[in-house]
């Protein structure tokens, strides 16, 4: 094997000094450090084992850590604190379970990365471009953005598979483990079905047309993001103190609630957001054509003048400065953006209210109240 | 969503009609049934979680199905004679683990096809061109492809979540699982790693030159196909029945050596191979210009004429049934083909006279010695 070239890394010894500060709910900074923790030590660990394969793996190492980076930790938080709201008691072993969620969040963002052609992530190079740049660099034969696509593939591959066993090293009991387990899995497949009807939405929603396709979009909305992104880590949590029934039922209607809301606020900004603090290029979301609620309420309320620029301009993958704000302004004439904002309101009320009502310890409720305006209030 | 076309599709209830018979090691025949069982009531039980996502999902469990379908279930029979060699009681609990192998072959073998752009897998389209053909079918918007490469990451992602959801199934005591799930581990880590270092072997192999190309083609071979065809499974199903260090480390080496020889006969069908037998066109490894042992073995004992074939024709996507041919002549002419039929005689020498020494049952001595005659001298 040739020598690696001196691409750009991330040691898996530096992740812990490169989480940028962001805000963060009562007792999530200190968690957010202790997931580092878990986070580095199991990469040292996979370190070795792709050693035995052979050195030349460390690229794959470097894109994972370099990725796991740049984390929020949501999905950690919300499973930490179901934890803890379900009575679990604050160790180390919940910590792995949260962590855990970090690398199948990873895995799900490389996948969703190569399969939309993203360039970037997290504002650095998607995975796939990092295997790229390497393969130029080192002036390889045959395609470089095949050996980008594998790259990224394997990589999230790993994730995928590293989630599973980072979960197992928990060390739960038996019982807990069972009941976690299920949670796990349906995130999992739940998630992947999710993406498949995102795909097949934006494949085929012309040749549907309008009517339904609010309801449609939010049906993405909830299997591809609200799930995995605060439900399931929620019930992960839950599961594993071994919440009852009513509590894993609040912990639902929250979760999906906040989770819906928190997919919302992600697609405004994918329009509206400024792209120094997002690190993703304005307007990304518009060129890649995605049919996001946002997107299904215009549509539903346009003029023809404004169905026609919404047709000329969506998926349009040279779109300029100018072509973004045309759009933005369809999105505005039309009543779309206060219409998503309205929406918003009304899942976080949804969410406080059942916040409010759940049985809970009242540390957990403050974070989540906490995490809720986090989620929802974000620029980022 | 549109209703779905009629595209092709196996349904999971004729699994275990579709299954050809073919030569099986003593006691194997019952087990393919047995797995084939386990894998049809497991999708049946995904089917379920998918519908809760949406019916529009029902083409990913097609394409599952159907690659499912046509394996040789050589994974599942040396896991499951791993564990019975062990003194292992057969048991369902052994089957559905041996069955989760199957599930991680398909996950591997999905991405695989993405990765390296092929046509086919086992004599079907492969998984990102059967959703390509469904693309063009409903004739959806977008680029077909794209929705193909993304249907199969998908599709493989579902795989390797529930090769691991169906061995946490399969019901084992908490140590047995403990240890298997060692290696489990290792399995998945050290394959994705071997991809990694196949695809860089491809793209750096003419920097690199022909000093030392057949060590690194044997070590892709090791890490890409050995392990986790054979050493693994074996592993697998010794580790649960809780062998002793002797039997285990008699396992790699039989599992190494076997391994070795099986993959070296695959690539001499993926040049000498029938394309009526294999399943795949002939000459398709040359298509693809894959750096096997055995073209290592040819480039380092080639004359300029014969390394100016290789040069000019290995990768060519258009190469005509003449120019496979005088590929195929350089192969024979410089011993190529002799050379890695040798070392697969002596690699079947290895792992013959380990499993002759090996403090294994008797029943499970003699399934191992017919498997490796099925591994090695198959013309599939």
């Amino acid at each position: 094997m040739p020598p690696t070239p001196p691409a750009p890394r991330a040691s898996v010894q530096t992740l812990d000094q490169t989480t940028a500060p962001t805000p963060s709910a009562a007792g999530t900074r200190g968690l957010r450090d202790r997931v580092e923790l878990v986070l580095t030590e199991f990469l040292e660990r996979q370190a070795g084992v792709l050693e035995t394969v052979s050195p030349d793996c460390s690229p794959m190492l470097d894109a994972i850590a370099t990725l796991l980076s740049g984390g929020k930790r949501l999905r950690p938080a919300f499973c930490y604190w179901g934890y803890l709201g379900a009575g679990g008691l604050d160790e180390d072993d919940i910590v792995h379970a949260a962590a855990a969620l970090e690398l199948f969040q990873a895995a799900a963002l490389m996948h969703d990365d190569v399969m939309d052609d993203s360039d970037t992530r997290r504002g650095q190079p998607a995975t796939h471009r990092r295997f790229e740049a390497l393969h130029a660099q080192a002036g390889w034969a045959g395609s470089g953005s095949r050996f980008g696509l594998a790259g990224a593939v394997l990589a999230g591959d790993l994730c995928l598979s590293w989630s599973d066993e980072l979960f197992a090293l928990a060390g739960f009991a038996p019982d807990a483990v069972q009941r976690g387990r299920r949670v796990f899995n349906t995130m999992r497949t739940q998630l992947m079905g999710g993406q498949y009807l995102d795909m097949l939405e934006q494949a085929s929603c012309a040749q549907q047309g309008p009517a339904g396709a609010v309801e449609r979009a939010r049906r993405v909305v909830r299997f591809k993001s609200a799930k995995y992104s605060i439900e399931h880590p929620l019930l992960l949590g839950g599961s594993l103190a071994g919440a009852d029934d009513a509590l894993l039922a609040d912990y639902s209607t929250f979760g999906l609630a906040l989770g819906e809301a928190f997919q919302l606020r992600d697609d405004v900004l994918g329009v509206f957001g400024d792209p120094d603090v997002t690190g993703k290029p304005a307007g990304d979301d518009l060129r890649e054509g995605k049919r996001t609620v946002l997107m299904a309420y215009a549509v539903a309320s346009a003029t023809p003048e404004q169905a026609a620029v919404v047709e000329r301009r969506l998926g349009d993958p040279d779109l300029d400065a100018a072509g973004v704000e045309q759009l933005r302004e369809v999105l505005v004439d039309t009543g779309a953006l206060a219409g998503v904002e309205a929406l918003i309101s009304e899942q976080v009320d949804v969410a406080c209210a059942t916040l409010d009502a759940a049985a809970l310890t009242e540390p957990a409720r403050a974070a989540l109240h906490e995490l809720v305006v986090a989620a929802t209030t974000r620029r980022s």
